[in-house]
């Protein structure tokens, strides 16, 4: 019998995970929660998910003709396991409910760490989830860092990360926010909450990361130096980075390297929402120096997190085993390794 | 028979046209010609589509694993019409190749109006083009602007047209293209060269228009005064507006407004690489005063002129009337009238 | 005696109103209300201006080490007359205050009409606001509209105006708003907020005005369409604007034309901060049909309403005459008619 | 008797160094050379500045009325030393001139490192610059790494850096270069070609540059990760940054930290068109770890170069010691250290 899972909170990442959670062979969406009545709730509505308000809400739902299907109360009571995309913070006054209605719950990065019993990465730490109540999918920079780096820990153990992030400043969707024409550190102090993230998952590791918020809405990009215990090759660095999942490889050679290009790869092919879940490392940009590998890659934030939910769950719920996990997310969404283009 | 159509120029306007053309009863795409080797010419090869190149560019496409069907000659011979969909003033040159081997070519609205017989907008004058050899599809902006009048003339006489045209400065795929914080008056001269182009489909109309470029990927936008023979309802405005095929109608009701946020409408519908070829009407926006309608829109310019190339090809082979055209396009692109959201 | 003048809300309005009090022969600044310690307020104390801030923030102002002359109320008492430029809406609390302590007050346009006595523009309307205890500037794109159809009006009667603006999304040093990459109507409702904010000054004329932001933090863009009461010549339409002060023509010649290349010119002419308090029309855009004239302008925001608050103190105190006020203030400023390249 | 310099190419670079070079005690500017007749040229007119043009070209500058004083070859032939700030590449075309007519020149960061006897930073390699005929002063982004490389070998020697570059796409005048909302590999290789510009004054010094443009106009941001042969202190890395002319330390406490806060301070202080030539580093983020320094600087691109240009001037004619010349060159020109706010 599928797992009952609803989504609250039903934005960026709340309505990739509900269409994913759809694809998976052991789920069932019971419904989301929103708490605005617009075009994506108009658009799930008329997709046919059931859409849950807060009771004070339903008025306004009503008024511009979106059926509501009950509460939020309602719906988590319905469910198993909650997936809760609310926004940042908003997550840990949630987490009482879900507690009291004896419910699993999956939060997002913009939680604290101590909101849950294990923060999360699918390739790095999907065992130590294994049954845990509360688990915290980490933010989409973390997640890549995590992907990346527990990928080239297999070519020879990772000693030290330094790494710098350009944040996009502001989804596509998101108008209010800027900057328009600035660079801003983020913060001007180092290292930037980042590595103190990435060490929620691996503990010990010797990172630090500054970040800079850019005014751009498409991808993040990451620049990043790891230290390993043994000198190394770059063709053993490509080669783990291009068996990996959820890693893609892009080649300059096809002309799509700005973050705008690999949007329009998407575009062209057909990826749903034009969505690259995958972390897309630069090949040609795979630079090694003695024990030093360094190389630069986009990471899309509006979809990195996705299957990382989907994982996620099924850890919560010990519904199988990490490789099962992440093979069926894979292929039911699609997410390659190797060479994208 | 299906007519054997070839796309030359493979790139924002191309790829989308030969998408078009792969889903008419009634058309056959023959291949697709493409000078440079890249990501738009390797997921067309992933695609199936045959492409074919300069014969000095045979070695290059060859060094990146892309096959090649032929020379762009090969292609033009095998066809019935070609589109062109190359930059700016290059169809110019490759018309002496289409005369010479008697096919028929659609163009687009970045080649000069004298290149064709006549200057096409589906809903303002299908018939005019039937049977022409060379017919011009307007640029984006113009066939926007036509679309809008011709539906506002059923309501009562257009007698002067007033427009402020705020242009996107490149598409989404451009990087190098800008101003990144800038408006820059285009030209700082008026009337700007989009009245003189809708003057090549509606002869003697009192248009005028002033064009400033945004630093913005997305859409433009339009400014329209219409000034009517006679005084109009608002609801007569809007009524013909919401019953004219290839314009929808957006509401404020859902939160959709700026043009990012109807992008992220169009992703969440499904749409193909985000397009919405419809002309966008914000509903709100529809203010009448005696004999004067104004109105605001959004135009995507990457898609807009897709169905128009379909009917253009239609009229160009005389292969039906108006009406059937206009239809069977819109079902086969799912392009819509009403509300969009 | 110099009149007594306090700026309350030093920001992108108030420090600029601040400076140009300074250089007026008949006013003396007494001081600046500030409530965040921040280089805005660092700044000011190193150049000698006295800081007043509200009680509770004396001690976030000592611990950055910026001496604090006394509270805000402190400073209204010392004043005759106070420019309020703090953020939208918080002047009419401050109102309270200044008629508490019967104190003149200036406004600015984030202000309702209603605040007031009257709503000013120097060269439409500063005899009306003679004497009048509370004067609200009108917002920066009133304010150009207001020069602009004032001048125009010089031709030939002013009958109707219809109106598009682009407005600048946030002022440069304006890093949290946005958008990035979207074009936003500002609303998506007709006619913008603009028409009745030009009624409140010149009442009666018929003024439809659409509003978009645009992704850009240099200047506003207006495109603007009068009909008047008699044909009229180009000639006639450039002679007034030439010889209308704080307007000043750009001609193409010179290869300025984009917003960030009118920046460049005042950057390279030294003007202080780069501002360009003159409403800089196109001269090539001016367009005359019969009876209407059309043409475009840029509108430097930052800067535009500073010798507009100048004239308004006069007026309020009754210093002079409109013609001396303005005469000083473009005197002691520098600002220009005519060329400005 | 004072050295006469002219500058070839005024644009960005040209016009400051052009200024610079008035404020000298020990230089005088014979003449600058310019090949289009904009703003840039009509201003430097009014400010007195002769102009020399190419022979063809002189009927295009009487056209707009800008007054020629001769042929760039007439200027070369007045000069003792040319500055030439002429587009990428050019600069080698005039060297040829520069060598027949036997004058010393100082090129720019765009030439290759080839075309000079030194590449130059001033607080770098002074000395070897001494008396050489062709000195190529680097690039801003290279100007930048070697001030903050240079300083920070004075707490301990240097051993290696690694350094991520996020670049301003293009100068705020520029609106035609993009992109608009991308980020871009420049290139997707590592390392960048800065890492060779920085070994072109520091032979052997290991290090490794990644670099990407993002869509802003105002400044670049570096990343910089420092390992020193010994452990050091951070207060040791603070105070020689406080300490070294060129650099500024920019505190969080007052609020400005993004590039677009950084151009208001600018402004606020009355820079000459904003320009700060200082290195800015973020005080905050300074961090040592063991033997390792990081952190982030804002560079303001337009104006970074201008003091260096002045002292290439000095060391290529053995005017003075790099000790005098640059505490000349810095007073002269209001550049400081410490503190900047
Ligand atoms: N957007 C990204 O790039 C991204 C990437 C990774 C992780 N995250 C994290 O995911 C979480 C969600 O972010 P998002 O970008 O999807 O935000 P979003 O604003 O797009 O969506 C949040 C949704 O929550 C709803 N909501 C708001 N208040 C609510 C409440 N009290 N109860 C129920 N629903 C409520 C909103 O209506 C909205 O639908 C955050 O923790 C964020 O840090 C975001
Ligand atoms: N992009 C838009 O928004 C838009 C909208 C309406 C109309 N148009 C018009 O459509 C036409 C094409 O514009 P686009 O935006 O698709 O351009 P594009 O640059 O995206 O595509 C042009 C394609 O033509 C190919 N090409 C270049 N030179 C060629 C040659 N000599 N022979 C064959 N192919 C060649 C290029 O490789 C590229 O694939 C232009 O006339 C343009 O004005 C563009
Ligand atoms: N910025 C523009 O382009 C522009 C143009 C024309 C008119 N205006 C109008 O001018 C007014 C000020 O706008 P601005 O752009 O200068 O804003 P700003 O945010 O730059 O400055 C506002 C200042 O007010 C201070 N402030 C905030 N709350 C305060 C309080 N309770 N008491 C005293 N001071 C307080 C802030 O510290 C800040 O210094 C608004 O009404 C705005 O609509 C702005
Ligand atoms: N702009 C920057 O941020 C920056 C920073 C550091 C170094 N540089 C370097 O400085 C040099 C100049 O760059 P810029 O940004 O000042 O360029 P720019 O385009 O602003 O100015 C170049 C000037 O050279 C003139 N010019 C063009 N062709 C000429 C010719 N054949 N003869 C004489 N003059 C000619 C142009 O009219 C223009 O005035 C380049 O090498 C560049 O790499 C630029």
């Amino acid at each position: 019998m599928p797992v009952n899972v609803a989504i609250n909170g039903y934005g960026t990442i709340g309505k990739r995970v509900a269409d994913a959670v759809m694809k998976q062979p052991d789920m069932k969406l019971v419904g989301v929660a929103k708490t605005s009545p617009n075009y994506e709730a108009f658009i799930a509505h008329r997709k046919g998910i059931k859409i849950y308000v807060p009771q004070q809400s339903i008025k306004k739902f009503d008024e511009v003709g979106i059926p509501v299907a009950g509460t939020i109360e309602d719906l988590i009571k319905a469910a198993d396991i909650i997936v809760d995309a609310t926004p940042n913070g908003v997550g840990a006054q949630y987490k009482l409910i879900y507690q009291q209605l004896q419910k699993n719950a999956i939060f997002q990065g913009g939680e604290k760490a101590e909101i849950a019993d294990a923060s999360f990465s699918a390739l790095c730490n999907y065992n130590e989830a294994l049954g845990k109540k509360y688990i915290r999918v980490v933010s989409c920079n973390t997640t890549a860092l995590l992907r990346t780096i527990c990928a080239i820990n297999k070519v020879s153990k990772v000693e030290k990360v330094r790494a710098t992030i350009v944040r996009r400043a502001a989804d596509q969707k998101e108008v209010k926010k800027g900057p328009i024409n600035s660079l801003v550190p983020d913060p001007a102090l180092v290292p930037s909450h980042h590595a103190k993230d990435v060490n929620s998952v691996i503990r010990n590791l010797d990172i630090v990361t500054m970040a800079v918020i850019a005014p751009t809405t498409l991808m993040h990009m990451h620049f990043i130096n790891i230290t390993l215990r043994d000198r190394v090759e770059k063709k053993d660095a490509l080669s783990v980075l291009e068996n990996t999942p959820r890693i893609v490889l892009v080649s300059s050679k096809y002309g799509a390297e700005a973050t705008a290009e690999l949007v329009e790869v998407a575009r062209d092919l057909r990826r749903d929402r034009n969505d690259i879940p995958e972390v897309m490392v630069f090949s040609d940009s795979v630079y090694v120096k003695d024990n030093e590998v360094m190389f630069m890659y986009a990471v899309h934030q509006e979809s990195i997190v996705v299957p990382e939910n989907i994982d996620a769950i099924r850890a919560s719920m010990r519904l199988m085993s990490a490789e099962d996990s992440i093979r069926i997310t894979n292929e039911s969404l699609g997410i390659l390794k190797g060479y994208l283009i």
